[in-house]
């Protein structure tokens, strides 16, 4: 069988493909730091020049800031666009680092072998896994297995800034039936995952104020209304005994998660308790109705990431605040509408403000969930295709979190994207010592080649 | 009569009284600023000379941190303590003074002529009202009219550390039958006042612990406890709809203030409205069911003077915070046990609290109110020597701040003080161009003048 010969290939090839990678990873691509701006541009450079070596017509393409590396390769079969990002994060702290972060070097571990430095992981050694599978393609065959673009941005630790418009501005180019994207993580280490569902997120901040300047507390405290009181009692009411968001409307139009989906995500066998006790906690704290999984993936929350007002440092002042804030967000769910809920959310606190006092709106971002279409047969041979590669079948998940790439494929080329990836949750991915296990980048290489043979 | 004597020595002496007020108010006798130390000193000799000058026998007593002067005279009669403060406070921002603050000097206002300067006001022009009174007096008379102590603290406006320790250390020497104090203010322009009852304070800082660390609202958002949401839903618990503390015990053993005090509350027809329109407010938010100056006065209070968690800098940080503080003060009454209403008030706190979240206290002070006994005679007498003195008749006031020195002269001499001063609510003490109304000094030697006729 010809996947066989190319499994093989990339077996034969590990030595050289670790190699390269390590190559690859030498390269201080920090895109939020200025100074690295050369570096940057050599990361996408060495991916131009070895994408063209595979047969890709490749190119770095400028943008406003750093380049998105474009490449174009094979014929026939179904278009498919895969996305990863060659920059990093910055490494600080260093001194936290056990070694030099952009000196690369395979570790053993009581967990097994480990490729260790900045990017090993996110995004580096996981693009990579696509691209050694294109090689090993290449090498067996001669050709691309059918007709693939690749996209490589160098903005994604810096909030891709260029990617929205280079991908209206290059829509027909890239436009293909799927996106593969390969930034995510194994369900567990046994366990593949296609990521089908990611939250959205609203991001609005509200100021409550009440009398012109802060009062002293003992001439004015019993007559004057007090806004932390006020912003307090409003953020009190936004949740239920049940754990549910109580804004109006909140829960409009989300659809219930399918039977089948629900019955997947049970057999994963989750224990919420080993995943809270690992930050100290214990019990569910969402919806009393819904299961762990359900309260993470398919339910959207409302949460206060900040809160301030008065006086918050050592020591004590009797002042009775002018005014208090929070930075209030929402993960959303397929169904609900960003604009909708801000709306809602706006009300809700306005129905609520007492005598004396009003509240000032402060948007951030809105962008809504997606949620892919798995019945496009694609997704279950992609599925089968994991489920050979790993010791555990491979499982349909949501992301509690945003991938905004996702979304924006969506909504600029009107394309679901299949999110596979192969890191771990102890990758420490963003902090010192970033690895990427052997195994992940080895078992990577394989799953795309398979992927790429059922579903090409 | 003698009286009239007096009274027309205080006012022939007016141009001389000025003179010596306007030397001392030229010592900047910073108390809080150690580079100030020798003024502080200088103006307690200061008093110290001009004191002996009257016939007091007359000292600066050393502390550990600024002197006590402290002054004995007189002879028979009813024993008397009077207390004012030397020391100032700084006087920045320079910048916002349209004069030296220590080159004070008389102006010409749409209300009158005032004398400005720091400390004008706060607290030599006070203090010295009842020196200048006591001048005249021995002018007149040739002696002092009873046996009178002075105390004249350095400390008062960077926290008087030294007092307690003091008055423990003295107390015999100290003790009197009365204390009069002159640190406050009129009720109006118009209208002289004796405070009787003063709120005390109770700080408190709470913490609500959850997981170990700030979580990321995407990954955990929906299954882990946010500490804003639930410090958030304690302080909303903390009023009910009538505006009442909800903590149980809290109002027990409050005497209702009585008959005839609300009776003559009533008649000093409180503005509520004006007086929170000058700070852009026009709604009362205490205790539905009581008046304004009662809610100022005679009612306690919970409020929070500061708030913070998670991330509160610029932009958005979607985090889910490991913990969340509040600062709380409650403005006791009489009646009140503040280490009863600090222990009600953990319990308040440790019973909201939901599985995985801890609350750490910090406790801050705790100084209980104080109310005077006004059926003492000498109240009323001075009332009555203030209202002829006034173009309105004199008010017993109540006090929503503490004044520490009359909590500090009971519990530590059992001795009740008479809190009698003329400022103004718009002198401008610890602010730029602080001033005292001519009128005020004026007028105040006069009262004390016949407040002392009137108790001796």
């Amino acid at each position: 069988m010809s996947l066989d010969a190319v499994l093989s290939r990339i077996d034969d090839d590990l030595p050289q493909s670790l190699e390269r990678l390590m190559a690859f990873l030498a390269i201080p691509s920090i895109s939020t730091d200025p100074a690295y701006a050369p570096e940057v541009r050599r990361a996408a450079d060495w991916l131009v020049e070895d994408l063209r070596g595979l047969g890709f017509t490749a190119e770095a393409r400028p943008t406003q800031g750093h380049p998105m590396v474009v490449a174009h390769g094979g014929e026939g079969g179904r278009p498919l666009l895969f996305y990863g990002h060659y920059d990093v994060q910055p490494v600080d702290p260093l001194d936290l680092w056990e070694r030099d972060p952009f000196d690369p070097q395979i570790e053993d571990t009581p967990e097994g072998q480990v490729i260790r430095g900045r990017g090993a992981c996110d995004d580096k050694g996981q693009l990579m896994t696509f691209v050694e599978a294109c090689r090993a393609w290449v090498a067996v065959h001669g050709a691309l297995p059918t007709r693939l673009t690749l996209l490589f941005e160098g903005e994604e630790e810096s909030g891709s800034p260029s990617m929205v418009p280079f991908l209206e501005a290059n829509a027909d180019e890239l436009r293909a039936e799927l996106a593969l994207i390969c930034d995510t993580s194994l369900y567990d280490t046994e366990t593949p995952a296609i990521t089908t569902s990611l939250r959205g997120l609203l991001g609005q901040e509200v100021t409550i104020r009440g009398a012109e300047r802060d009062l002293h507390s003992g001439s004015f405290g019993g007559l004057a209304m007090n806004p932390i009181r006020v912003l307090s009692g409003i953020i009190a009411d936004l949740h239920d005994q049940a754990g549910r968001v109580t804004i109006p409307g909140f829960y409009d139009g989300i659809p219930e998660t399918p039977a089948e989906v629900l019955a997947q995500w049970e057999r994963l066998d989750f224990d919420a308790t080993a995943f809270l006790g690992d930050v100290g906690l214990s019990t569910p704290a969402g919806e009393t109705d819904r299961t762990p999984l359900e309260q993470l993936w398919a339910r959207p929350t409302a949460e206060v990431n900040g809160i301030r007002g008065g006086y918050a440092g050592a020591g004590f002042k009797t002042v009775l605040p002018a005014e208090a804030s929070a930075k209030i967000s929402f993960r959303l769910v397929d169904g609900q509408d960003p604009q909708a809920i801000r709306t809602a959310f706006r009300h809700f606190v306005e129905t609520r403000l007492p005598p004396d006092c009003e509240a000032v709106f402060h948007d951030h971002g809105a962008a809504p969930a997606s949620r892919m279409d798995i019945s496009d047969p694609a997704f279950e041979a992609a599925r089968q295709a994991l489920s050979q590669e790993w010791p555990k079948p491979a499982a349909y998940i949501g992301a509690g979190g945003s991938i905004p790439i996702a979304g924006q494929m969506q909504q600029t080329l009107g394309m679901d994207s299949m999110l596979i990836g192969f890191g771990r949750s102890d990758d420490q991915i963003h902090s010192p010592n970033e690895k990427y296990h052997l195994s992940s980048f080895h078992r990577g290489i394989r799953s795309w080649a398979r992927i790429l043979d059922a579903i090409a």
